[in-house]
């Protein structure tokens, strides 16, 4: 199955299930960050992320300083985002 | 012992051991850029230096997407490079 771009209108729609999300890139992307106490609470968020991200084929591309975590979401082979990129930031906020 | 930021001469003696890493933010940091065959091996890559990272009490700056990680050192405590930077580039050159 393809994997298409969200329109605009599913975008908004789907958005209003992930408040903590915001929009990046000109709508292509969304992006959360994530405060942890230290560096091994933070590596151990990314550690559970990166086994989910394997097993869907899906990655997250990722920022990290020491406890601090920024996600952006966004899916190449659509161009944009779609629903992968929603699943996945459901699934990640799941984690914290 | 505190740590201390090197002299522009200690730096540029040092970082003649490390070809592979570039200066940035106007000689406050070094940086490297990865690349594995996939996520799997990248991610592998960042939790073994994770570890030595949290067993030396200094953590990297890193970006991650897919196959390709980013890494950028510094010391903040010595605002600028500082030999803890130095010995964490030559064990993460050891690792690839």
């Amino acid at each position: 199955m393809p994997v298409e771009e969200l329109t605009a209108e599913e975008r908004d729609t789907w958005l209003r299930a992930l408040p903590q999300w915001s929009l990046t890139r000109e709508g292509k992307a969304i992006e959360r960050s994530f405060e942890f106490a230290d560096f091994a609470e933070a590596f151990a968020f990314m550690t559970r992320i990166a086994i989910i991200a394997e097993k869907r084929d899906h990655h997250p591309e990722w920022f990290n300083v020491y406890n601090k975590v920024d996600i952006t979401l966004t899916t190449h082979d659509a161009g944009g985002l779609s629903l992968r990129d929603v699943n996945m930031a459901k699934k990640i906020d799941k984690l914290v």
